[in-house]
């Protein structure tokens, strides 16, 4: 009789000591199930995103409600859905939004974003616009959620299930769905950009060959393991990145992280850095990289430890103490592929500092109370 | 001959220590300045607003830019312009919006808030929109700046001279003028609310009443000054509010701190909650009161140390480990009472550290640069 060292949760988690570490490793997969049969000769498959072509049409102005990780994801939809659509977006925190009595104008779409689709607070804003006979539209990872059936039209993002308290894979997918959203609007509008709906099809495979040579965040984890702040900075798409790759960090190691749209830095919160205080600067918006990069400067000579992750296609002298570079086609691509060093580096810092990785102190995985 | 022990600078800051506690307490009198001429027969003097009635009358939608504090000022008009005037509003970021090639809808006012008149990001903004043809109007401190030339229209603030680099008077003179604004505009539209605009002619006296009762503050103060992390948490105007007053905290005290939409911190933030960590908790929203109050025991229960900013109308018991309370006609009028709590926090907190109150390292009074 052979003893076998193995048990049924390890199985679950195909062999990873986390369900995190799973889900962010398993995140090219998720990718290609996400955008299959969603693109087609350089053309997002508009009716394989759940709201008619006759309704989107219609659509001049997008509320986008969230919260947490599905907030983030809502801020770099609405850029891409602004830069591509020439569609204005709001985002707005659910809890704020279904108590705010919203002014809601002629051709709105709310749109409420959730991994679990029963989020309490973005259920709410949606039986609010319900009330008011606005469209509502989800995306939502959960099939036959209440936030999917509640809505009027759902689109899914394909996930499969998350385990981890920590989004990954859902936040990522959903960053996917929100592009192919923005491009599919975009040509709906004339304005179509078959370069970047190809583009998009070499997303898992960039991915995949990101995550094997992430090794380097182990050691940017170690050291910041040992902080007790960090501050993440970057403009545009990098600054809605930023603020997902702090949150992380909030949720599972517990360093009071903060995310800054780099040139506000000066406005105040400059004054907590000082020797060591480390700082994440994301720069994949090539336009405006020269602009960050002044502001790596700014925090460097207060005596940050500034850490960049950089687009390859960005060059110059960076004045960062570590990087990790990613290879995007387009910046308007990067946020998915960005997110994935930043995923690891919280998940390596909660493993140094020796926490509960997959279920984190005082949080629940969906928050489905008020 | 008399030796008298009295300088200059003493003089200076009319025999206060620092000019941050001159500006502080002298905000009743400058509140009466920004008020000045502009109510009359419980209605707003609207043509001492700076903006002409037939340019305000064809305003559809606004767009405030602003930095720092003058982006949280803003945020506060934006919820009073929506809410009395139901005129949509977005919030930006200067240093966002200037790169983020703008939608701009007809009937757009683009509005820019700065204190000096020369922050370089606002600046850019509101060329950006000239040469797009948008109308602008600035709210502005500084008699004769460049935004003060360069607008379409201009509305001072009245605040005097503000030398301390944190900014206070500056602040909630913005506020007065954004709640002149939001009910001047909603006069215009018929939603005229004069009981509010004859309240507002109480502010000054209030605030000179509520800044003689806040001793209590230095006690809150010195606990806070020897604390790493402090969150502040509040419901609409009170969550705009937050964010002014972790700004200040972290401004002059150096103590990392961090607003949150109350109803957020359940995603993600509340792991950061521990035993001792302090919460200020802002409860002036009657309407969502309950709401906030229940937010307050979550992190209660994890063990927070939690102080309340409450409006004295608002009843029950309310799970508060030191209160300070506010009288305040109308929700509405809040921010300006409530901050004066939150700026002498700061401001006792920076001075038990034994910090340069009105010299911080690493700041500028006005941001010339990016």
């Amino acid at each position: 009789v052979m003893v076998v060292d193995w048990d049924i949760s390890q199985a679950e988690r195909g062999g990873y000591p986390h369900f995190m570490l799973k889900e962010i490793m398993e995140q090219p997969d998720v990718w290609s199930d996400a955008l299959l049969g969603r693109v087609q000769n350089q053309r997002v498959v508009w009716r394989e995103m759940g709201l008619p072509a006759s309704v989107a049409e219609t659509v001049r102005r997008i509320r986008i409600v969230a919260a947490g990780t599905a907030y983030h994801a809502g801020l770099v939809g609405k850029m891409l859905i602004e830069r591509l659509a020439r569609i204005p977006v709001e985002v707005e925190v659910a809890s704020e939004f279904r108590y705010s009595t919203p002014i809601f104008e002629p051709g709105t779409l709310v749109m409420a974003i959730s991994q679990s689709g029963e989020t309490a607070d973005t259920l709410a804003s949606v039986r609010l616009a319900h009330e008011l006979g606005v469209p509502t539209y989800a995306v939502v990872n959960q099939v036959g959620s209440t936030l999917a059936r509640e809505s009027d039209y759902v689109v899914y993002t394909h996930a499969g299930p998350e385990i981890a308290v920590a989004s990954t894979k859902a936040y990522t997918t959903q960053l996917l769905v929100l592009t192919l959203l923005a491009l599919g609007l975009a040509d709906l509008k004339g304005r179509g950009r078959p370069d970047l709906v190809q583009h998009l099809l070499s997303l898992p495979h960039i991915g995949q060959t990101l995550l094997g040579q992430l090794e380097s965040v182990r050691q940017m984890a170690e050291s910041l393991s040992l902080k007790r702040d960090v501050f993440y900075i970057g403009r545009g798409l990098d600054y809605a990145l930023a603020m997902e790759g702090q949150l992380k960090i909030k949720e599972i190691a517990y360093i009071h992280a903060e995310a800054y749209a780099a040139g506000e830095l000066k406005h105040g919160t400059l004054a907590l850095i000082e020797d060591g205080t480390p700082v994440v600067a994301i720069v994949t918006e090539r336009d405006v990289a020269e602009k960050t990069i002044s502001n790596i400067l700014e925090v460097k000579a207060r005596g940050a430890e500034a850490w960049g992750i950089l687009d390859r296609q960005i060059t110059g002298d960076i004045p960062v103490d570590h990087q990790i570079v990613i290879d995007t086609p387009d910046p308007l691509l990067a946020p998915a592929i960005a997110a994935l060093p930043l995923q690891l580096l919280a998940y390596w810092t909660a493993v140094f500092r020796g926490e509960d990785v997959d279920k984190p102190r005082n949080l629940a995985k969906s928050v489905t109370v008020e």
